[in-house]
């Protein structure tokens, strides 16, 4: 078996994962918990992160590089941020070491957007992007990254130019929770129903300044013309990604289409709002994407 | 001091008011309560009718007329929808009674737009439409109506053609409350940031595609730029009703404005958004609209 040479970590908010990666990038071992940011901050950050250290045996001299928010201002060390535009490459300079620990820990920054008509912020995103578009990409890249927070990011030539957040998931989240469509919704099955989310992202995508308007019909449209808590469900998520892709795209779509990272279930439904939108889409793992960023961060700070 | 003649009853979700009335719709007395259809539905619509009832000292022959959510098929009698295209006047018409009273109790119906393109339904705004159109109302109006679930009514010569409503109100409170924007938002005082909200009713109205991004930039900009947290309160509130705004206008301005009907904060705040993007306003008190409403009803009825 090969030597272990490097642990990488992605740290984001609610959640924490490890991987135990040898000199050829191949993982040897693997651990995964609900101990983001919010959980390591009561935890404590030197805690979690050596009870994982352990599990996986990682030999005390073995660096980490970590993504994330562990790098945020109420994470472990803030870790600042790159300025747009960005490129890729000066995350990895920018990577700050974990002061006080017994091996060589360092968190790599985020990117910021100081323009005051459109002030964005990302942290985890950036190491996906240099995975998924590589330190000297050639041409231009528009990529979509959903999530909690979706991102929309501009590339060119390995060089992040412009970016944007869109709260989809988070919206959905609450939408779908704390509001009168709870009841359309209550009892929804894992069953998919592609018809309505299809349709409802065309409605959102085309007019989407009747988001709010499109979202309290999946409530009178359940209540005059009946429907599954299923079909209800996807309503609400197909208005809210046919409305992001009406953001991101902003009515144009470039030549080489769009790079999606994503995976699972977002992966699916992303790649299905793009189809119906007719948007030409290359899709990248969401975690190969971050992984190999870590690696990239990793071999370029330690030649390992 | 005059005989009362009836009594109004305006019996929302979360809200319950009263008013005991002569024959020439003066008010004698007046309850509020918190005791809407969700509280009610556990203490019992009568006994907390009659609490009220027994406060005004409502003599026992004396009527009642409802609207509102008391008629929704989860309230105390249901008293179904009039369709559109709906004239005011059958609203009156199809007022329900409570079996088994000691008393006269009416609940009005709610309207209904069948449109499976774009199914809605609205249960006591008619009644405050009634009240602020009057029944033969000559002409056309655009009648917006703030709120939790904001309504914008298409009428003609007394008749309600089309409708459409956005949950406006329900998302900023869910927004405020249960995402990322908390931290943004907390600890606001009451000083209102009129340049904040119209900066954000702008920026939404002209791209409400952005809607999800412009919000996200509430967190990013006070994180990058500072700003307080009522003015982070502003921005929310504005971004929303700024694309409430161009859904609801639809890119067209009636030849005679607007007929805005809305009271205390709600209504400062549509005026200012209205104001900011140039359309003329005529503005209407949401309770002087829905009590003249429910006296019409009372009047029509019983002919008092």
């Amino acid at each position: 078996m090969s030597q272990p040479a490097y642990v990488a970590v992605d740290w984001g908010t609610s959640s924490f994962r490890l991987w135990l990666v040898d000199r050829t990038g191949n993982v040897l071992a693997e651990r995964r918990s609900q101990e983001g940011m919010t959980a390591a901050g009561r935890l404590g950050f030197p805690a979690v992160l050596q009870s994982h250290l352990d599990a996986v045996r990682a030999a005390d001299g073995l660096p980490v590089i970590i993504c994330g928010m562990a790098g945020a201002r109420q994470g472990w060390v803030e870790a600042g941020y790159v300025d747009t535009p960005a490129p890729l490459a000066s995350i990895l300079k920018q990577a700050v070491a974990v002061p006080g620990q017994h091996r060589d820990i360092r968190i790599l920054p985020g990117i910021a957007q100081r323009d005051p008509k459109a002030p964005d912020v990302m942290r985890g995103e950036e190491t996906q992007l240099l995975g998924a578009l590589g330190m000297d990409a050639a041409g231009d890249a528009l990529v979509c990254m959903p999530g909690t927070h979706s991102k929309w990011v501009s590339a060119k030539r390995g060089t992040v130019e412009r970016f944007a957040t869109f709260m989809t998931g988070e919206l959905f989240d609450v939408i779908s929770r704390e509001t009168i469509l709870t009841h359309a919704v209550a009892g929804a099955d894992d069953a998919t129903d592609a018809e309505a989310f299809k349709s409802a992202v065309i409605s959102a995508f085309e007019t989407p300044a009747n988001a709010a308007n499109l979202l309290f019909q999946v409530r009178s449209g359940q209540l005059l013309h009946g429907g599954t808590p299923s079909s209800a469900r996807e309503k609400i998520s197909g208005t809210l990604i046919g409305l992001e892709l009406a953001g991101g795209l902003a009515g144009q779509v470039p030549r080489n289409g769009i790079t999606l990272v994503a995976s699972g279930r977002l992966q699916m439904l992303y790649q299905l709002a793009f189809d119906t939108v007719a948007v030409p889409v290359r899709t990248i793992g969401a975690e190969d994407a971050v992984r190999r960023g870590l690696s990239m961060a990793a071999q370029s700070i330690w030649n390992v």
